[in-house]
C-alpha cells in the first residue's frame, strides 16, 4: 500500500547531534500518530534531529512514478540511500508500510483528503462521526485547554491569500512547493485521482481544438489549396478534441462535485486562475472549428452567449482584481499565462463574427485590446514587483504569441479585411515568435507537465494568422511561412500527444500530486505554528483509525527500541 | 464667537503624568499667546502632557456642522466630554471665547489666515505695521538670539514638496490629514469661506455642463427621437450650468485675489492639481452644449483658443512633471483623478471640431491618446510606488470611464465617422462601466464631498458616446443602452444636486475646513521643529493684538491659578 | 611624455597618518611596479595613506585638454597643489616621468591597454613571451602559493554584468565613473586613440545623414517649393555624411580589429548598446537620402537587406534581454537612448517602402510599434527601478521625438497616405517637441560630448514629418511650422558641427578617455579585492618592462630615500 505511516518529510536546517535512543522512541511514537493525521508538518526539536536527517535521506529515494489509473496504486519505496549506520528507522518505515496495508488503512488515508472535499459532504460526515469520536477519544492536546476545534476547516476553506501562493510556491507555473514549506497532504502518497487532476488539463482541449481549426483552414483556404489537405483531418481532430473536452469536463465536474475546496484553491492560485478561461476558450475553438459538413451557414448566437458568459464574468473578476489593488494587482500577478485571460476576448470575437454578431465581437475586441495593452507592457517591463514572473524563459512564454495572433484573426473576422491593424498584430506575433524561437535552448531542461498543452495553441493561432495573411498577400514567401508554421505547430502537438500518452500509460506520471493546492494557509514557522497544526490535526478522522493508530504506534515503538540500540 | 484661543489641538503620544499647577500656568500662558498666532502645532514637552490630554478630549466634541453663508458664523462648542475632573481648562476656553468675542478678536483670529493671503496684500500690511511692532514689542523668542524672521512666510509660500502631501495626507483624494500631523490653521475653527472653497467646486460645473450637452443630444439626436425630449431641458440645464460656473468662477477668483497662497498649495497638491483642468473643461462643455437656438453654425475659433490655452499650458507643466522625474513622476502621482488632465484634450478636440478646426482637434486627440495610454497602463498596473492611488475603489474610479468615452466622441467629431477607433474606445468605456457597476458596493460608506460632482461627468460622457453609437448602429439594444445610461447619469446628477443643496442649506456642511492646504511644510517632529515653529510664529501680526494678547494671557493665567488648585 | 609611472590615482577615505620613510620606500617600490601593470586600483593600507593623499591632490591638477591627433601627446602636469610639505612624491613622479620618456617606456605604457586588445593578438603575444617571462621572473606574489594566473584576462574578457555598469557609472549616458570607483586604465594618461573612440561617434553620421534627407525633402517637396532650396545642398550634405560615415566606420573597424575587448565592453554597457544601432540607421539614412540625380527609381532590395539584418539581429538580442529578466530587463535599463533601438524599425520601414518591399516595411513598423509602446510607457512612468534614467532632463531626451516622427513618416511611406495614424504620431512628436522646448533651460550646463550628435537627428526627423504633413495639409501654419522646424534643426546641426570642430582641432578634447569601458568587473573594496587585483596584475607583460621596472623602482626608492627625510 502506498501509505507509509512513518511519513518521512523533507526537513531542512537539520544538524547532526548524537541521537539518544529513548528520545527517539518518544519522538517516533509521536511521529507515528502524527503521520496518520492530516497534518504533515512536523519539525523535531532538539535531540531528534539526527533521526530527522536519516528520514530526509530516505524521502529523496521515493520514486515519482505515480500510477495514473487509481488513487492508490503501488508505491515503490526504494531505500537506496539508507545503508549507512542507523537504517533502523527506514526498516521500520517499510515494515509499517506492510502493516498498514490492511483494509482499515484505506479509510484512514482517505481522511487526509477530506479537507478538500465539498463542504456539504464533510458536514454530513462530521455530524455523524464527530460526537462519537469526541466521546470515545479524549484528545490529549485539547485537554490542555486549547479549543483548536475549527482549525482544519479554517485552514482549507478560507481562501488562501495571494501572498501565500507566492511565498510558498515557486517555478514558472507556481507549481512547486518551496523546500521549507509544509503542505497539508502527504507528499509521499498518491492522492486521489481527482485531487491530482488540475485545471490545466483543459490545455489539451485548447491544443487539439486549435489544431482542428488549423487543419480546417488548411483544407479550405484558397491560399493553401496547393497542399491539398483533406478535410477529414479536420474532422478527425475535431472529434478527438471533442472527445477529450468531454472527458476532461466530466472529470473536472466530478472534482467540482467531490473536491470543491481543491477547486477553490486552484481558483485563488494566481497562475491557475487564468486556466479557468481555458474550458470556455476550448469550447469556442470547437465551435469555430466545427467541420464544414456539419456546420450551418451561421451558428446560432446562443452558442456564443453560452460560451462567452463565463469568460465575461471571469474577466470582470480578474480584471477587477488587477485594478482594485491588493495582492492580486496586475504589477504583482502579471505572468505569461495571464494572456489566457485576454485571449478569450479575441477568440470570442472570432466566434461572434461567425454567429453574425459583429458588434458584440467588436466589443470583445476592444476589451481584449485594452487589457492586452496593459498586460503586454507590464510583462515586457518585467517589473521587479511581479512575483509570478518566471526568472527564466519557459514554454509558458509562447503565450506571448497567442494574443496578437488571435487579435489579428479576430480583427479580420469582425471588420472583414486583413488591414493595417490585422497586419500589425500579425507581425507583432511573428516577431515574438522569432524572438522565442532563437532562444529555443532556454526552453530545454524543464519537466513535462500537462500544462504544456496550453502552450501549443499559440503556435497554432500564429499559423492560422499566417494562413489569413497568405490569403491576403499571396506570394511564395507568405504561403511558405504559413505552411511551415502550420507544420511546426502540428509537429509540436504531435510531440505533445506522444509525450502525454507515454506519461499517461507507460511512465504513469501524467498526474503527479498537485502540491500547489495543498499549501498551508499560514507559514507555520517555529513551535507556535507547529503546535497549532498539531491541535488542528485532530479532526475529521474517525475512531477506528485512532484505535489502529495506537497499535501501530506501539509496534513502531517496540521496533524502535530494538533497533535504536 | 468661533475663536477659542486655548485652541485644543490633536496631540498624540501623550501620557498621563501628574500635572503641577504652576507648570500648567506657565504652559497655559504660553499656549494662549501661541494659539493666537498663526501656528497651531504645539507639543507640550514634559509635565504639561496631562493637561494636553484633557484638551484633546475636548476637541473631539466640536461640531463639524460648519455654516455656509459666512466665514465666521456661529460655532457651537459642545463641551460634552469635559465634565470629569479638571474641566477648568475647558471653562477657560469658553470664557476666553467670550472675552475674545469683542471686535478686536476678529482681527486676531484673522491673523491665522494671513499666511495664505496673497503676498502683495501681506506685504503692504507688513510694511506699514512691522516697524511699529518691532519697536513696541520686544519678542522674547527672538531675544534669545535666533533670527527666525522669515519663518512663517517661508513655511507657507515656498512650494510644499510633493512628498509632504503624500506623507501628511491620506484618503483617495488626499484630503484628510493624518492623525499625527499638525496643521497650520486651527482645526476647530471655521476658516474664512474662501479658504474653505476648494478648486474641486468646478466639478459642479463639469457635472451640469455635461448634463446640458447630454439633454441637448437627447433632444436633437435622430436615434433618440423616440423619447421626444424637449430642447428646453437642455436650455434650462445650460443656463443653470452657466450660472453656477459664473458664481464658482467669481468665488475662486476672489480666493485667487485674497488667498493666492492657498491656491498655490492646491496647485502643488498631487491630486488637486488635476482639478485645475476642470474650469476650462467646464467652459468647453458649455461651449459644446450651447443651446441650438443661440448657437451659430460654427462657433468662433477664438473661443476654442481661449479655453484650450490654459489646458495646454497646464498639460505642458503636468506632463513635464511626470516625465522629468522627482517626486511628481507618473509612477508616483498616478491616480484616477489624473484622467482629468487627459480628458481635457479630448473635450478640446470635440470643441475644435465644433469650431471647424479639425487639425487642431487631431493634434489634441493625439496628445490625449499618448498620455491616456501611459496613464491607463500605469493605473491598471497599480504600481506599488504610486502613493496617491487609493487602496480601495472609490467614486473617483468613475474617472476611468471619462477618458475613453470622450476619446470616442472626439474621434467621431474630428474624423467624421464612428469607425473602429471610436467603437474601440466606446467599448472600452462600456466595459469599464460594467466593471465598476458590479463593484458598486465598494462605493458606499464614503463621506460626501463636493469633489464627487467631478465623478458624475464620466457617466454623462459615456451616455453621450452611447447616443453617438446608437446613431451609428440603430438597433433596439443600442438605443436602450443609450437611454438607460442617460437616465442613470441624470439620476445620479439629480441625487448629487439634492445632496449638495442639503449639505449647503440644511446641514451647512458643504465646505468643511480644507485641511489639505494647511499642512506644514516639514514634518515637525520633536522639539526642534516645535522650537522652529514657535519662533516662526511671531510674525505678520499687528501690535494691537499683542497688547490684547498680553491681557488675555494675564486673564487666563489668573483663571488658571484659580482652577488649577 | 605622458606616462607618469607613479600613477597618482583618486583614492578616497584616506586619512593623514605620520608617514615613515622606510614604509614609504617599500610602498613606493610596490607602487612603481604596480603602476606599470595593467591594474590601477591600489589602496594603500596603513601607514602609506598620507602619501596617498598627497598624490591625490596632484591628480586634480592634470589638465583635461587631451590632444586629438595622437594617443601619446604632450600631457601637461601642473603641480600647483603640491607645494606644502612633502612634495617629494610629486618630484619623483615628475622625474620618473622624465626617466620614463625613453623609448622603452612606450612599450610598458602600452601594456596597460593590452587587456582591451583583441584576444587573438594577445594570445599570439602571450604565446611567444609568456614562457620566457615565467622563466626569467619569479613572481613574488605567485610565489606565495596563490595561483592568480588567469586574472587579468578574466577581469576584462568576461562580460561585465549590467549591475556593475549601474553601480560604477553615473550621468545620463552612464559615462562618468563614480568617485569611489577604480578603473582598469590610468585616468591621467591619454589612452590610444582607438580606445577613446566611442561607438557614439556614429551619431555624427546620424545627424548629417538625416540633414541630407531633410534638405533633399526641402528641395523636392511641393509644399516647400516656396523656399526654393537648391538640391545641391542635399548633395553636399550627403557627400559629407558619406565621407564621415566612411571614416568613422574605418576607425571603428580598426578598433574592432585591435581592441575588440573594448567593443565588447561598449556592447555590454546598458546605454551604449543602443548606439550599436546607429551605424546601420546611418547607412539607411544615406540610402533614403541618396541624391535624386544618382538615385534609381527604386533602390535594390539587397541594400535594405544588408542594412536591416544587423538591426534585426541586435533587436532580437536587445528586446530578448528586456523580456527575459535579469539585470537588463526593461524596467531597469529603459532610458531615452533606448529609442535608438526602436527607431531603427521605422527607418527600416521607410527604406523598405523605398525599395518597394511594403510588406517588409509593415512588419518592421509593427515591431517598432509594439516596442515603442512598451518603451514610451516605461519611460513616461519613470519607474523607480530604472537605474539608467537620468535624474534631470538632458539632451538625450530629444530622443523622445525621434520615434514618433519616424513612425509617422514610415506609416506614410508604407501605407501611402498621411492618415489618422500618421497624424497621431506626428502630433505626439510635436507635443513632445513643445514639451522639451519649454524646458530648454534644463538642457544647459552639460559638457559637450560627441554623443550629442545623436540627439540632433530627432529634430531633423520631426522636421521631415512636418514637411510630409505640410504636403498633406497645405496651409500657412503647417508650412511655417515645417520651415521653422527645419531651420531649427539645421541651426543646431551647424552648432554641433562648429562645436565638434572646435573640440577636435582647437581644444583637442573631442575624445577624452572613455572611462566607461574601463570599469573593474567587481567592486574592489577592501583588502581582499586589492590583493586579488595585485595578483591578477602580473600578467600580459613582457620581460623587458620588468627589467626596466626594477631599475625604475630602484631609482625611485633611492630618490624616495633622499626626499623622505
Amino acid at each position: 500500500m502506498a501509505s507509509t505511516p512513518s511519513s518521512p518529510k523533507e526537513h531542512h536546517f537539520v544538524d547532526i547531534h548524537p541521537v539518544l535512543s529513548d528520545d527517539n522512541d518518544n519522538l517516533n511514537r509521536l511521529r507515528d500518530r502524527q503521520s496518520s493525521d492530516a497534518t504533515v508538518n512536523f519539525r523535531a526539536a532538539g535531540d531528534g534531529k539526527g533521526r530527522e536527517r536519516r528520514l530526509q535521506r530516505n524521502v529523496w529515494t521515493f520514486s515519482r512514478q505515480i500510477p495514473l489509473e487509481s488513487g492508490i496504486g503501488v508505491f515503490d519505496v526504494e531505500n537506496k540511500g539508507s545503508v549507512e549506520g542507523e537504517s533502523s528507522g527506514n526498516a521500520k518505515g517499510k515494515s509499517l508500510g506492510g502493516v498498514g496495508a490492511t483494509g482499515g488503512d484505506a479509510d484512514h488515508r482517505k481522511g487526509y483528503f477530506d479537507m478538500f472535499r465539498t463542504k456539504s459532504a464533510i458536514g454530513a460526515k462530521q455530524n455523524s462521526l464527530m460526537p462519537s469520536w469526541k466521546e470515545n477519544e479524549p484528545d490529549p492536546d485539547n485537554a490542555e485547554g486549547v479549543p483548536g476545534s475549527a482549525g482544519a476547516d479554517d485552514r482549507v476553506n478560507k481562501s488562501v491569500p495571494a501572498g501565500r501562493y507566492f511565498a510558498a510556491l515557486r517555478g514558472p507555473e507556481l507549481d512547486q512547493v518551496r523546500e521549507y514549506e509544509d503542505i497539508l497532504l502527504p507528499k509521499d502518497e498518491v492522492w486521489p485521482f481527482l485531487l491530482r487532476f488540475p485545471v490545466g488539463c483543459f490545455g489539451i482541449c485548447l491544443g487539439l481544438g486549435s489544431q482542428a481549426i488549423l487543419w480546417g483552414a488548411l483544407s479550405s483556404s484558397p491560399a493553401m489549396a496547393f497542399v491539398r489537405v483533406s478535410p477529414n483531418i479536420n474532422l478527425a481532430l475535431w472529434l478527438l478534441a471533442l472527445a477529450i473536452l468531454v472527458s476532461v469536463s466530466v472529470a473536472y465536474t466530478l472534482k467540482c462535485v467531490f473536491y470543491f475546496e481543491a477547486i477553490r484553491r486552484e481558483y485563488f492560485h494566481p497562475v491557475r486562475v487564468n486556466f479557468f478561461f481555458a474550458p470556455w476558450i476550448a469550447c469556442m475553438f470547437l465551435a469555430i472549428g466545427v467541420p464544414p459538413r456539419w456546420a450551418p451557414r451561421h451558428l446560432h448566437p446562443a452558442i456564443w452567449c453560452a460560451f462567452i458568459a463565463p469568460v465575461f464574468i471571469l474577466e470582470l473578476k480578474v480584471y477587477g482584481q488587477w485594478l482594485s489593488g491588493g495582492k492580486r494587482r496586475l504589477c504583482k500577478v502579471a505572468n505569461p499565462s495571464s494572456h489566457l485571460s485576454v485571449v478569450g476576448n479575441f477568440v470570442g470575437a472570432i466566434l461572434a463574427a461567425k454567429v453574425g454578431w459583429g458588434e458584440a465581437g467588436k466589443f470583445l475586441w476592444a476589451i481584449g485590446l485594452a487589457h492586452y495593452l496593459c498586460l503586454f507592457v507590464t510583462l515586457y517591463q518585467r517589473l521587479t514587483t511581479s512575483q509570478a514572473l518566471p526568472k527564466e524563459l519557459h514554454p509558458v512564454y509562447s503565450m506571448f504569441i497567442a494574443t496578437p495572433s488571435a487579435a489579428s484573426i479576430a480583427w479580420h473576422a469582425i471588420y472583414g479585411e486583413f488591414d493595417a491593424v490585422s497586419r500589425t498584430f500579425y507581425f507583432i506575433a511573428l516577431f515574438l515568435y522569432c524572438s522565442l524561437v532563437v532562444r529555443i535552448n532556454f526552453f530545454r531542461g524543464f519537466k513535462f507537465s500537462v500544462a504544456w498543452w496550453s502552450y501549443t495553441f499559440p503556435m497554432t493561432t500564429a499559423s492560422l494568422a499566417a494562413i489569413r495573411y497568405a490569403e491576403e498577400v499571396t506570394c511564395f514567401f507568405s504561403k511558405g511561412l504559413a505552411l511551415s508554421l502550420s507544420l511546426m505547430s502540428s509537429a509540436i502537438v504531435s510531440l505533445m500527444l506522444v509525450s502525454t500518452l507515454l506519461h499517461a500509460f507507460v511512465w504513469r506520471s501524467l498526474f503527479p500530486n498537485d502540491l500547489a493546492i495543498a499549501i498551508t494557509k499560514d507559514r507555520s514557522d517555529g513551535a507556535k505554528a507547529q503546535d497549532k497544526e498539531k491541535k488542528a490535526s485532530k479532526k475529521n478522522y474517525d475512531l477506528k483509525r485512532w484505535a489502529k493508530q495506537s497499535s501501530l504506534s506501539l509496534v513502531s515503538s517496540i521496533r524502535r527500541g530494538h533497533s535504536g540500540d
